[in-house]
């Protein structure tokens, strides 16, 4: 018992420090003073370089070795404590210093030529990121496909060939109802001037009603929503655009969906590597739930349009089904965070095609502009007007993050097959969201899917809580069906 | 050079931590949700467990024994790491570590017993922290005095002697002037409700009178207002009574003291550590000159008069003489934090008296109540009326701050000293202050004191800036004229 009581005690600490960390960032994104940046750099750095050493610590590969756990729950631990000491200790620390420099860099390089419309001044850039990342990914692989090593880190057990049948299988379908959608009469805009304040307390009246628990949170503005931190404190953040409340109203619910399912994972399992959620794709499954599935049904909207329409004091539209289509108007536009559901998954496979064949090499970079162009042309029907509206409009490339797209429109195929399983669980859901109450549907999530943190693997859980296997149709038939009747298809 | 090298690139690794460290601090106070109470207390253990290994890393004795620093700044700070090396390693893990845990309980303990105004709740848990600080003075004193050893930690090269031939020279005059002040006519007492945003908007026009740098700090709210952060980031915190608006507003001018001297340090000494305040009592010395020398006198009461008649709607003191009086009213009273320029001092020195006989052993915890009350009935002139009121009033001792105390009334002295050479220098500085312009004041204090952080001894700092040696009566000529004044004397 002594090395797994060492490994866990070790472990432990860690997962605290990686916690601290994890609050600086926080800070920094919302409360730090604008003078600060030099120095919260160099104690990141002091963070992120303590816990290179203790993640590499050789000790922990001599108590793996003796460790016999006899729990389920230690076993997985004990598995996750191996595959991140098997992944940290692969990479050579001249790489990982390399790979921090330089993407550190380039996302400056990145924000400057995107402001400029300037490709050519990032794009060299980017294929030294890409040269590192390949090193990265074939000292991960052991041999195996470099994109499924880097994709590991995101979504542990999936593999780019699955992504790739997964998203050829839905593409079809989406690129038609978006053409129909686009085809067919366009429900109003809401238009006028919504003050701060009042944004501000509707959020706080939505995060509410989606069961957010304010002793164990708190919501702050940030430039770009995000949410921070888990177990007994996992913080939301929001904007406000006065022109556009649904902006800060359903950011607010997207990030309280991913701050629900930290807080809801099983208590026992803080400190440990079970204590978080087990993948990106699995939570983008609960913010996407909590804001689509859930949040912009039309029974909420009911609620919302009340609430709305109370607290400015009237609005342009002043019927709850016309303002059910309001929330839900699908319009052409370039840009993926201001997409739509119906076609936000196709921004995501653009993006998942183009970095796998950069990953590859299949592609160059000094190809990539044209490619995703040429792409985009296809997909949506428009061409690209100018890089920043395509080539240039995301960070994640820019700060290696190879592998991370996917997982957004894998979160909404899990959303899909958890929103099918939690109406059949809870027939009546409907006559609570329309009073404002999403309890039923959360305390679902929570016991199906929040609570067991990383004690299953992501396909294990979204399965066991829905029911059968992981497939695009709940989600493309919900879209359809959706989407269909708003816009009289 | 590479052992100096490598020393203080070690050493800027610790410093960023340690600022991690209190960041984390700072969000525990102000924002941090009431449900993360555990998993903070966890984290802040973490952090305080890698910083000690760091502290007692063998390897700060082998750069130490190699180094051969040349410029006055490199002795400095190598001459810092090495008295910090040696305390660190001179105390047992052990003790340290019992230390933690029984203080850490202590606080608790305390916390219940002045609740319950019972002191043998608290008295016997006090005994144990009070050996376990003989046991850790004893390490670091080497067979020198015990108190002067703790006393180390507050304010470096200080001894117990010369602090009570201080005090006791100041002790006299400070009585006789709170028997005369109390025997004369009372100004009048200021009376109203003062909405809390307008007491904040308020002490942020202070804040900013006093030239604090608002790009490198914030003020929030907390139940006891403190500074904290360094270099890039310090930021302070105020409280809100709102039938008191001058808790507010001067718990806010002396925590900008405290910050500005932490952000008017040489930036080149960021990281080092030469880039902190270099005692308790030079850091209060710079809060107690704004606060007080500067804040409560009669030129800035004429702007803030203003202000407050302004933002309140009107005052029940019409006129700027009076309202100076007001603002430096003069009361009896048990408790410490509450007290006045007066008689701060005299609370200070009756809890140094006790506490350096508590860690001689001159004085045994048991006869600690009947000792406090009989000396507070001498320099008062009234008896204790509860423990609460009494020897249960501050936290320090439980929490294991002795030592701490004494470094209040030397800030006093320091700033006395400040004050008078600041006068000299700045002629016409009340005419600044009368239009809420404090700048030519900070401007010496920050050229004088606060720019050398902790490249001189305390003394040596506060003699050069004062240009004569460190003695009572600047301060107690000061609070002599001053009060003799308002009062009539």
């Amino acid at each position: 018992m002594t090395a797994l009581t060492d490994l866990l005690a070790f472990q432990r600490q860690t997962e605290a420090l990686s916690s601290v960390a994890e609050r600086l960032g926080w800070d920094q994104e919302t409360v730090m003073p604008r003078g600060a940046a030099e120095q919260r750099a160099e104690e990141m750095g002091a963070m992120e370089e303590v816990l290179h050493d203790r993640r590499t610590d050789p000790r922990i590969g001599e108590w793996l070795d003796a460790a016999d756990p006899q729990t389920p729950a230690d076993r997985r631990a004990v598995a996750l404590i191996a595959r991140d000491y098997a992944r940290s200790s692969r990479i050579p620390a001249r790489l990982a210093s390399e790979l921090a420099r330089l993407t550190s860099l380039a996302q400056g390089i990145w924000a400057e030529a995107r402001a400029k419309d300037a490709p050519a001044d990032f794009l060299p850039t980017l294929d030294q990121v890409l040269m590192l990342k390949r090193e990265e990914a074939a000292c991960l692989a052991d041999g195996g496909d470099l994109y499924d090593a880097l994709l590991e880190d995101y979504e542990p057990g999936m593999t780019g060939a699955r992504l790739a049948t997964l998203f050829d299988a839905m593409r079809p379908r989406l690129v038609a109802l978006r053409d129909d959608v686009l085809g067919a009469d366009q429900p109003q805009a809401l238009k006028g001037h919504f003050p701060q304040e009042t944004q501000l307390r509707l959020a706080r009246a939505c995060a509410t009603a989606f069961g957010y628990d304010w002793t164990r949170g708190r919501m702050d503005l940030a430039v770009h929503p995000f949410s921070s931190g888990r177990w007994q404190d996992s913080r939301i953040t929001t904007r406000v655009v006065e022109t556009d409340p649904f902006n800060c109203l359903y950011s607010t619910i997207h990030e309280v969906g991913h701050s629900s399912y930290e807080l809801g994972i099983d208590p026992d399992y803080a400190f440990t590597p079970l204590g978080r959620g087990v993948s990106m794709g699995v939570h983008e499954s609960q913010s996407r739930i909590y804001e689509n599935q859930l949040g912009r049904g039309r029974a909420f909207t009911g609620w919302l349009f009340e609430r709305m329409s109370e607290a400015f004091d009237g609005l342009n539209i002043t019927d709850p089904d016309a303002f059910y289509a309001t929330v839900n108007r699908v319009t052409p536009g370039y840009i993926r965070t201001e997409s739509d559901e119906v076609q936000y998954n196709l921004h995501v496979m653009l993006r998942f095609d183009l970095e796998r064949d950069l990953i590859s090499g299949r592609l160059d970079t000094q190809d990539l502009e044209a490619a995703w162009n040429a792409r985009f042309l296809k997909d949506f029907g428009v061409a690209v007007d100018r890089p920043a509206n395509g080539v240039l409009q995301d960070v994640h490339w820019s700060v290696g993050l190879f592998g991370y797209f996917p997982t957004y429109a894998l979160g909404n195929v899990y959303a899909g097959c958890l929103n099918q399983a939690l109406r059949g669980a809870v027939p009546d859901l409907d006559a609570s969201l329309a009073q404002g109450d999403a309890t039923p549907a959360t305390e679902w999530l929570r016991e199906n899917v929040q609570r067991h943190g990383g004690l299953m693997t992501p396909t294990a859980v979204i399965e066991s809580a829905a029911g059968q296997p992981i497939g695009p149709d709940p989600l493309l038939d919900y879209l359809e069906q959706k989407f269909g009747r708003i816009y009289g298809l």
